[in-house]
């Protein structure tokens, strides 16, 4: 009789080791559709080839939300399939374009290991996942930490990578801003005739942003974009597996689309116009969302920095909520990027290149016929 | 503190201004996957490759379904996301062949405004919508109208396209048959070993057809379609709004999906050899769907035309009702196609251009191994 | 009045009538990510372009459980739109590979039809069915044995094929292993860094190995598949006919998809590193699933045979159970794989093709940056 597990326990983690994680997707448009078809997002540098081509781009640039869910779920086989929670999203970027058709593979090394001192059941794994394309391009990278219990997995069902195979520098963007070739010259200006509010000089720092729009979550939405993914953890998929194990007693929403539906719901008032996701820090899911959850966000903008004539960045604080208006939580006095409270289920820093107004809108013209 | 809203307010709205949606989107095989998941259509010039390629066409032809629920589901963000309710589709024309990998972007034409005499608070706004590809090449074209609450909308987050933009001719097919080019010409005959009833001879004025299958709508898939085509409006997806502001205190089923389920469940009785939809007319919604209802479809035959030796135009009125089948409702002494009842959900006049047995099926070999 | 139905009953089917099924289907990206939202595989032959293509096919190879149900629900239409239950799977052979873009056309011979003894309202009927591309290439073939009332069906809305159009050989790979060119002369050898366990040399002839993780099948999730592949019987997405005609009074979930979801639980311990999945055989339905049900899987290793140096074929006896883990079951008792008992709803066996440790596995540099 076997039966083979996955992921780690606590103890079998060990600082250094790298994990090239089996699986290996090539990313299509029926991906692409799937995502669209539950994550609303106006920019047209992800939905509209001929936008993204006259932008510089090869063709249009997948969902940054796309990459992250993908490169997360990705670890799981390895890294979080016996997780308890998932804790913390830091530094995660997006330092080259990826495009329907590229073929992701991802590694993680592993950065840390701490047993909790509170629960010494459990303690936690400090990781940086990266994923690369079929040409070693790196898409998207991040570090995460993951609650998991202590002890070693009975029955594993697969080797860890020699250390040999070590990248020598895991995260290549560390240290410059994480923004495509694309867009490192200079920056060109595709016609948008609808193009909705949100340049840089529309931003100012304070600002607070009530995203009008919720989104329920449906039952079989979540588990599909779930197994898309090719995340493996039975918390999300199996009601047998949950009812005995899940700390809610029944499937749980997995983070990373939880992530992408508030920077989604965010998005027509905030990165709309924006060139590029520069990247997201200090993650985290305060707490979880179950099917039939509606979410709201908000966004307050903290930072803004000219780069160029044509381009500025604006970092945002980015939160999302369950089953209550922001408004409503505002009006009973939460502040809803500080405090914690029990509807808050995410919260994070983004940070967006931004275009001003001195990029001039060509009109484009209609049709005679 | 910002709380944008979208969509507009009666008086919002002038005779003449033409709005820019900012939607532009890539039709790709993703999304022609969904709706072929979801809209059950026999006909393989939307199917096959092999067939639609022999009949003239580049590739498969998007479904029209398709078309119609991305035009008017772009148009949500300026026109509708504050209306509360879709009153009527008129004159809908698919005027060209579209294909997966064309960008649609969409402009709309306010073409009257007037306030409801017995209901002060809200009035109905007349619009003509069109949809054209990266080329310029008018795609889909249909006016609808829409009942708005009166007022003008606070924190509104974008400008009305200028008046300049005004297209010469909003309508580009009106006054001849909406044929895409392809058609014009010789009617081609591709094999199609399989091919069922529903050539032109089948069809008797008067006839009156039940079609058998319904389709009950899942939760998750009505709100996957609805976010795919980009509709914005909460009633279809926000649980928590739409228990607050819905005349139903719940979501709604989104009235261009409704369409294309009815349209779907009669295709196979009646346009599955159909080489064209030539367009719909005089449609409107007189009962909402809820997730879980069950919707049938019945068609008539009301008006047949000889068009060339190969081919006709046949003229259906075509209904749709919920949780009853049409055998059921008639055998209760209801006129479907006359009468207002609480089960009738949608109601269209649809004309399609079908071969006539003229048109020989030459039979394909099967292989020898 | 007409209400035209579709399928046959037990009196309109002869032995040896070929149907062409109508349904004619370009398989694309949009098909291949929604199985794969639903169906988790790890092997990279179904998922990464760069896998498939290093292997020597000319791009990833659509899953044969997409092609299964694809085949088996295009015979709806014409073979089981009134039948009562599907019984058995025979011989199911892939003797080709089948890739996104290729065009599917399906037939069927009727082998035999037999009354039931036992219940003279009701017979068997037996068909082959296979699957050709738009080249005439076999994609997909098996038997299947299908219930279905005796009677004639009244308003059958289309005629059967004529005789003479009878392929010579509709089982082309009869006597001879399933395997497409590409893998028949020296098997090449990709890197794959994370691969997994389950090599020929892992598996020992009565290994039972009880797959950890399920999967609960949502109720849009199933209904969107049961249409993606044309399946037109009313008993998978309209509660309205369920309630009436189903044995279980509500929607059932198709077996094609119940057969997906075993063989995918089953895949990541069992054909994860499989070059081929050689044929499945002596296939059943024993109990129903219904959306929320938790479905688990176990596999049985039942023989092995060295094919050449590098490769060779692994039996395995698949079973797939529903709302108890497979380890559960076992401790009260059960034989997973002989007994009957009223979680158990599916069971088949397996053959598939898998690489042996001679197939040397070559490392993949990681980039610089």
């Amino acid at each position: 009789m076997i039966e083979p597990k996955y992921g780690r326990l606590l103890d079998d983690f060990r600082v250094g080791d790298i994990y090239h994680h089996p699986w290996e997707v090539t990313i299509d448009d029926g991906m692409l559709a799937m995502f669209a078809a539950s994550f609303l997002d106006l920019n047209p540098l992800y939905s509209s080839r001929r936008f993204a081509q006259e932008l510089g781009f090869r063709d249009r640039v997948v969902h940054p939300m796309v990459m992250l869910n993908l490169a997360l779920s990705f670890t799981v086989h390895d890294v979080s399939e016996q997780a308890i929670a998932h804790l913390a999203y830091i530094d995660l970027k997006f330092p080259n374009a990826a495009y329907s058709g590229d073929t992701l593979s991802v590694y993680s090394e592993i950065l840390g290991v701490r047993v909790s001192e509170s629960k010494p059941d459990r303690g936690i794994v400090h990781l940086r996942t990266t994923g690369v394309n079929q040409d070693g391009i790196v898409l998207v990278t991040f570090e995460r930490k993951a609650l998991i219990p202590t002890g070693k997995l009975e029955g594993r069902a697969h080797p860890t990578s020699s250390a040999s195979d070590a990248p020598r520098d895991p995260s290549p963007s560390s240290g410059s801003l994480a923004i495509p070739i694309e867009l490192r010259s200079e920056i060109k200006t595709p016609a948008w005739p609808g193009r909705p509010r949100g340049l840089f000089e529309d931003f100012e720092v304070g600002d607070v942003i009530l995203h009008s729009n919720g989104h329920t979550v449906g039952e079989s939405e979540h588990m599909q974009l779930t197994i898309l993914t090719r995340n493996s953890h039975p918390l999300h998929f199996d009601e047998v597996y949950s009812r005995e194990h899940s700390f809610m007693k029944t499937r749980v929403v997995e983070g990373g689309l939880v992530f992408a539906w508030v920077a989604s719901l965010a998005s027509r008032d905030t990165t709309a116009n924006a060139l590029w996701e520069i990247g997201y820090d200090k993650g985290s899911h305060p707490n979880p969302v179950l099917a039939g959850d509606t979410l709201y966000a908000a966004s307050k903008v903290i930072e803004k920095q000219d780069r160029d004539e044509k381009t500025g960045i604006v970092q945002f604080k980015l939160v999302g909520v369950k089953n209550e208006r922001p408004a409503t939580l505002l009006a009973a006095g939460l502040d809803l990027f500080a405090d914690k409270f029990e509807q808050k289920v995410f919260e994070i820093e983004r940070e967006a290149l931004v275009p001003n107004c001195l990029v001039k809108q060509p009109v484009r013209r209609i049709p005679d016929s």
